[in-house]
């Protein structure tokens, strides 16, 4: 278990400004505060402070998401999470959930006879036992890329996909490209549904034809690559958008076998900018999720729902993170 | 200017518990603690603790809506900022603008010359001066009802129009109203548009015909009724949705001057729910804007933004309020 010293170690300050900051005291900096209670957190700090017995518990449930390692795409999210928790003094257990696992308790029940106050819920799928339980639930319920309707305790939060996919239409035609196909992630969700829609409403804004060839759905694999980058190449795409980095580095490998360079002849762009994104050849373009502030925002966003502050969606800024998969188009 | 005892009255507890609200102390629940805090606010207490020096400071910037009666839209807007912002130590300051205040100073230039970290800005409009500053602020930023694309230093915030305007059809075609006309609010504001897009989509969903004479534009004032009324009433009307309580209000009065009576002839829903909305006759059923949640969340949104997490939306659940101006369809 992380001590003091060991956070003092990792953010270059003495001790005692260490213990500052984990106890509120008024002579360091607001910023200062932050960074050690984040480090206190990101090194299992908190652990320590739980033990005490007055403290309220929050539950991050996760089906579908890996996130205990560092490049995985739920470690942030729930870092950023329990970041801001811990700061309210909220006790944070994070719990893997299996379809089974659903099927032993009801949502309410499960979440009162463990003592949680709410919960954020990560990586579920529409059809999951629970999600049809939460739309009636009373609990005070944040859910990753998913909504529900009419439920004043739950909140959908997640990545403006519209914003994000605008901003990947307009950067590849600035580059002059205007048969652009989209791998989008799997079909029946609302973050694929909203992404498609904003997909259409780019192109129809810039006047670009979307011929029904360009687009195509690739369930967040990278092998799906294989069955969609035939079609989209030889109906004349010459930019491919896809719905997350792993789609993209499956795209960007069925490419260079058929023959076609990544930019010079084909762009590429992601979405998420996972840590593989920059390791690439070349390194993806994508569209950042920030989620270390989704974990952040979903806290802060629970908490409000706590507090009877009815909250039904709230949307992240994505960021376009320009690397060496997009080009120019060329003459050819 | 209100002392612990005005506050200990208001709330029928000690002036010892209101101390301890006050001032932290453990020993009290956190709802007591609450009440406690929103009441100093609310009475104006907070106005004494502001003069401590080291307290931050942000601006609630305020034009065309009124806030300092109770009665008025923007009065619970208004308390629920800043009983939120008290909890965390932040001094908040009102401001009244108008277009020639926007001409006087560029929007960041105003906030930073006068030491404000942040804004909540309420009841702008897309031609102001500032809002097109606002596209490239580098201040922390909230606007109700409006959107800006793209900076991650600007969140929008508002009632769910999709979410509110379904129920109003939902309930108007569980009443059996299959005509159904939409007298929105302003043309070109945001909020509007978004309305709009959900009647038409909640009519279609229901299979519901609209009729060409059914949408009209009602710039929320009361006296815009008697310009759209009679359109809609023999196109065959036989309920009108309204873009606000005021618009609501014209409409009944129109409705009973052209001997049509309410609910019996004619259903008539409003938006807002503002207090005249339980008195009008026949009181008027619709759909509620939680205007103190709204500017509760208004702050956490803005104090998440001066903490770099980039919200882009956040939109908060509307409520239906059923009272006596929607009835069954009558056999007529």
């Amino acid at each position: 278990m992380a001590t003091i010293k060991d956070i003092a170690n990792r953010l270059g300050v003495s001790v005692s400004t260490v213990s500052k900051g984990l106890n509120g005291a008024s002579d360091i900096s607001n910023e200062l505060r932050q960074m050690v209670l984040d480090t206190a957190v990101e090194l299992g700090y908190s652990t320590k402070r739980s033990k005490k017995e007055d403290r309220r518990k929050l539950a991050i449930l996760i089906e579908n998401m890996d996130y205990e390692a560092l490049d995985e795409f739920g470690y942030d999210i729930v870092l950023g999470f329990r970041q801001n928790a811990f700061r309210h003094k909220w006790d944070v257990t994070v719990i893997p959930v299996t379809p089974t696992f659903q099927t032993q308790d009801k949502y309410d029940t499960f979440l009162l006879r463990n003592g949680y106050c709410g919960a954020f819920l990560c990586g579920f799928a529409l059809h999951d036992e629970w999600m049809s339980q939460i739309a009636t639930t009373t609990m005070p319920t944040v859910l990753l890329d998913n909504v529900i309707d009419g439920n004043p305790n739950v909140c959908c939060i997640g990545t403006d996909s519209q914003e994000g996919i605008q901003m990947a239409i307009n950067h590849l035609y600035t580059l002059g490209h205007k048969n652009i196909a989209f791998l989008n992630g799997s079909l029946h969700s609302w973050v694929s549904e909203q992404r498609q829609d904003a997909y259409l409403a780019s192109m129809k804004r810039l006047g670009l034809e979307v011929k029904e060839e360009y687009l195509a759905n690739g369930y967040y694999v990278a092998d799906s690559a294989k069955y969609h980058v035939p079609g989209f190449l030889s109906a004349g795409a010459t930019a491919i958008l896809c719905g997350n980095d792993l789609i993209a580095s499956g795209v960007i490998k069925e490419c260079k076998q058929r023959g076609f360079r990544v930019p010079e002849d084909i762009s590429v762009v992601g979405f998420d900018d996972i840590p593989i994104a920059p390791t690439l050849e070349p390194p993806l373009t994508t569209i950042r999720q920030n989620r270390n502030a989704i974990g952040k925002c979903a806290y802060v966003i629970l908490n409000s729902l706590i507090h009877h502050i009815a909250i039904s969606k709230t949307m992240l800024r994505p960021e376009l993170i320009e690397r060496e998969s997009t080009g120019r188009i060329s003459a050819k």
